[in-house]
Formats: C-alpha cells, sequence, structure tokens
C-alpha cells in the first residue's frame, strides 16, 4: 500500500492555534506515515546530557495535516495502525521544577539515563535496557492534537483539542478521535516513547523517535457533539480530559462518559452516572504537565463510539 | 479446612482508633471466614429507599481482630483467598453532598437502583443486572484497615492504616499489606461491592453483604518499613496512598514505590523514579471519600514484595 510519508522536517510545530498552516492536504479516507522526532530534538544523547530547564520549544509535532472536508464541529478519527521506534535509544530524564517528585531532595534535577533499544524488525515490539533490566517496547505517541478553537496552546500542554495528552492508549490498535474545530481539522503529533508508565512521573517515558501509520477519516455531523478527545482501544471507550487539577479532569472525563453512556443505552443521567460507578473506572494519563489528564474507561461490551 | 467465622454480628466497628477491642485473637497464620454486612446496614432494599445523607455510622467493618505476636513496626499479611456475596440484590446509589458529579443539576441526588445478583454456586462470580445490563460479578472488599498510629478515623476515611480504601484490587488472589501500628494490629473489614468502577464516581459500587475467607500472617522486623497498605495481586505489586488531593496521593504512591524500586535493584532514588516512569504506573482508586487513594503499580516482573 502506497501511501504519503510526512517528516517533522518537512514541518512541525510548538504550539497549536486555531491558525494553522499546513504542511500537508489528506484526502479524506487517506492512509498516511508521519515520522516524528524525541520530544527533546535529539539533544540528549549520553547520559551527560542533562536539562537545565524544559526548553521553550518542546515536544514537536509534525504536521499540521489538514484533512480535506475537516470543518468545525465534526469530528476526526485518527486510526493508528503502527507506532515504530526509528532509533536505537530512549531518553528517560528528570529536569528541574518538573515531574511529580520534583521537591525530592535525593532525587537528581537533572538527571538523565540513555536506554538502548534492541527493537525487533517490525520496530514496535522488542525491549528497552533500562540499567540492565528489560522493559518491553510499547511505543506511545505523546502529543496528537488538532488546531484549537481559540487559544494558542503550546506542545507542553494537553487540553480539548488533544496536545501532550501522554496517554499510553495513543498506540497501535487504537482509533483516536478528535473534535474539529477549525477548517481542515490540522493534525500534528509527536513526543513519542519506547515505553512508558501511566502516569509519566519523572516528566518523560523513554523519548524517542518514531514512524506512525494512520489514516484520517472525517466524520460529518456527528449524533452527539464531542467536546474533548475520546479513544477506541477495542478492549474499551474512554474519554480523555484534561484541565488544572486530577479532580476536575476526573470531573470531565466522567461527565463525558455519563453522556455518551446515557446516549447509548437510553439511560438518564443519573442512571448512566450509576452505571459508570459499575464498570471500568478512572484512569490516570499523566501528571505532571502543565495541566493533567485522566480518562474514564468503559468496557467495549457497554459502551461503543457513537459515531 | 475448618476455620473459624467472625460476623458482623459478633462484633464491628465504624472507626478505627490505637485503641480497639478485639472480638477475635487469630493465631499468627490463622485461617478465618469474615461475615460483612453491606455499607449501608440493609437500610436500602429497594429503588424507593433513597439516602438522604450519609449517615454517621457507615461501613459498619467486622472485627476487630488482634493477631497474635503483631507489635508496631511489624507487617501484617492478609491473604485475600476468597470473597463471596451473601445477597441476591446490591445496591448502587447516590447521596447528596456525595460522588464526583454531586453539583450536576441534571443527576438525582437522592437516588437509588437495585441491582439483582445472579451468582454462581461459588458465590464470587455470575453478574449483577443494572436496568437490564448484565454486569459481572468481581466483589472487591471496600474498607479493609488496621489500629491507627493517634487518630481516630471513621470507616468513611482511608489512611495509611487502610480504612475505606474502596480499591478494586482487594479482592480473591490478592495478599494486602498493612503497617501495624499496635499490638494485635486489630484488623477490621466491611463494605464490599458486588462490582466497582475504579474511582466509584458516584460513591458507591453495587453495596452487598459478602464472606470473606482470609490468612492472616504477621512479618516481625520487615528489611524495610511499611508506611501505607501495599497489595501483591499477582500480576502486579501496588503501593496504595490516601490523602486530601488526588496529585498528593500520587505522589505519596509514587515515592513508596520508588523506595521499594530501590531496595529491589540497589537503584539510586533518581534511577528508581525514572524507572517508575517507564513500567506500570498511576492508577485511581477512588475520587469520592474524604480522601482520596492512588497506587503505584509495578509489575510483578520488577518488583517483589520486600517482607
Amino acid at each position: 500500500m502506497s501511501r504519503d510519508r510526512i517528516s517533522h522536517r518537512d514541518g512541525h510545530v510548538y504550539e497549536f492555534a486555531p491558525a494553522m498552516d499546513p504542511v500537508y492536504e489528506a484526502a479524506d479516507g487517506e492512509s498516511l506515515t508521519i515520522e516524528t522526532v524525541d520530544s527533546l530534538n535529539g539533544a540528549i544523547q549520553t547520559d551527560d546530557d542533562l536539562l537545565d530547564a524544559i526548553p521553550e520549544e518542546v515536544n514537536a509535532a509534525t504536521g499540521p495535516i489538514a484533512v480535506a472536508g475537516a470543518s468545525p464541529g465534526d469530528v476526526l478519527a485518527v486510526e493508528i495502525e503502527d507506532v515504530r521506534v526509528t532509533e536505537d535509544v530512549g531518553r528517560v530524564l528528570t529536569a528541574p521544577g518538573f515531574g511529580l517528585l520534583q521537591d525530592d531532595p535525593d532525587i537528581d534535577h537533572p538527571a538523565t539515563r540513555i536506554t538502548e533499544v534492541d527493537a525487533e524488525s517490525d520496530g514496535s515490539s522488542g525491549g528497552i535496557d533500562f540499567e540492565g533490566i528489560d522493559v518491553p517496547i510499547e511505543p506511545v505517541i505523546g502529543t496528537i492534537g488538532v488546531a484549537t478553537a481559540e487559544e494558542t496552546v503550546s506542545t507542553l500542554t494537553p487540553d480539548d483539542h488533544g496536545g501532550n495528552l501522554d496517554t499510553t492508549d495513543m498506540t497501535a490498535g487504537t482509533t483516536a478521535y478528535f473534535p474539529v474545530f477549525q477548517e481542515g481539522a490540522m493534525l500534528a503529533m509527536g513526543d513519542s516513547k519506547a515505553a512508558m508508565a501511566d502516569g509519566e512521573m519523572c516528566g518523560t517515558g523513554a523519548e524517542i523517535g518514531t514512524e506512525i501509520d494512520v489514516t484520517l477519516s472525517v466524520i460529518e455531523a456527528p449524533e452527539i457533539p464531542l467536546r474533548r478527545p475520546l479513544v477506541d482501544t477495542g478492549d474499551a471507550v474512554k474519554t480523555i480530559a484534561s484541565a488544572p487539577t486530577m479532580e476536575e479532569a476526573a470531573e470531565l472525563a466522567n461527565r463525558d462518559a455519563v453522556r455518551l453512556l446515557a446516549h447509548e443505552h437510553g439511560f438518564s443521567r443519573t442512571e448512566a452516572y450509576l452505571f459508570s460507578s459499575l464498570v471500568g473506572g478512572l484512569e490516570i494519563s499523566q501528571v505532571v504537565d502543565p495541566q493533567v489528564t485522566v480518562r474514564n474507561a468503559v468496557p467495549s461490551e457497554h459502551l461503543s463510539v457513537p459515531f
């Protein structure tokens, strides 16, 4: 299958904004391969390369890609078919003023560990080595989103447009859905990891360059409006919400799940809320970015994507 | 195997305190069956039974059980062998001023739905019916803990002694570890659910009476001190922390995981922190109690219980 490739060398952004200039115009239904650079643009190559501060330009997101026919109010479906690592090292690191335990006097800020990557030929399995421990490669797209409704948002920050969601579900086999706020949607992605814990506690996973196979589709006039990102992993449908605190993010994610459950089952909001408290549940994406991100997972047997 | 039974009718508490009077004295290594009443003491039997407020006495915890030889600084291991539901109904409900979406004007507070329970003969599998939807029975012990170090804490509140942890891992196959703060440890448990989502968003799961098979063991002079509850699910070792905010709970849970990872692998705290950001990760237990509860899960291949 021939598919065009779009590289970070063709174009990348450090902000999601209402007005973005596309580096590529995709047809509705087009399949592409997107090349991404690691979140620190290759600046960290040995354990001695330390990050004294989070750079102003971080999480370069390849794109944006305009998708033909996408208009405000539509939904952009991004079917993630494969995520392959394209380097033989990842980087896991701390930086001053960043990360869950940034105030711990016994933890060095900055600190870097290079993780050697021993990928299988498929590029998406194999292991990475952390100080002699083998950790399975489970690639994650850290930053993925679309043009915003109004604000200009750094690629370090997640919000309703997506962005730095740092969500382990953003990987092969998942279809991600984003609200379209601007003509063409303007999809961009980068900041991949070879592996990442839910929470991304130290502020990074094993940061690495990747190539990502996706198919992009526009869903016009969805049955119910999409306000924030949503993923279908095959096993579960998960709402994703970012906010200043975890409590606020949890509330938004649960509210969105309640809305979907009410729609699917013909429940009242009260019934949908009660049901949400019985199956699946709240999951942490990340707790370290300028806004934090929480999911509400519902098993696929109880919730389908409504568009 | 003959084992003694201890019922909530023999004794139960609504508070974990430094000084508690045991209803039973168990030998180190003894196996017991513990009977628990539902968190609302049977007050809710139909959809018309509404809870106008969380009662002052809620989450009756059967016990306390003194375990011979348990002294402050030790660890109490509670091997949970089975949790069987003992009623044919569960209750999922809202109450005013309680739950994640308590301020949503379109959600009724109070509201009750009775879930009919169709358990298999083993009592721990089968399904519950929520408005025609079959939800698998996956029992959870909501409240489980030991005598506190200093404060007296309602069974509605989780803290370092355990208590209302509302953690889905508290089920058959898990061994739970608690710090011993007082002579005899003084274990008590109750507040079981037939099913519960991670987060327990509406404030309850499907509340139900259960009988719980456990084996209790004292670990004297542990290699490293235990400050808060810990579980070994067989697949993962998880630290459990409760605090006023999710951010604080996440920080404590990660700090405990970092300490265990450093001990296990001979890592510096920095290395252990970096490694914690690559595998497993943060999980939400509940977001609705007077303190919230977060776990840090590490896959069993990378972390064992150090005692």
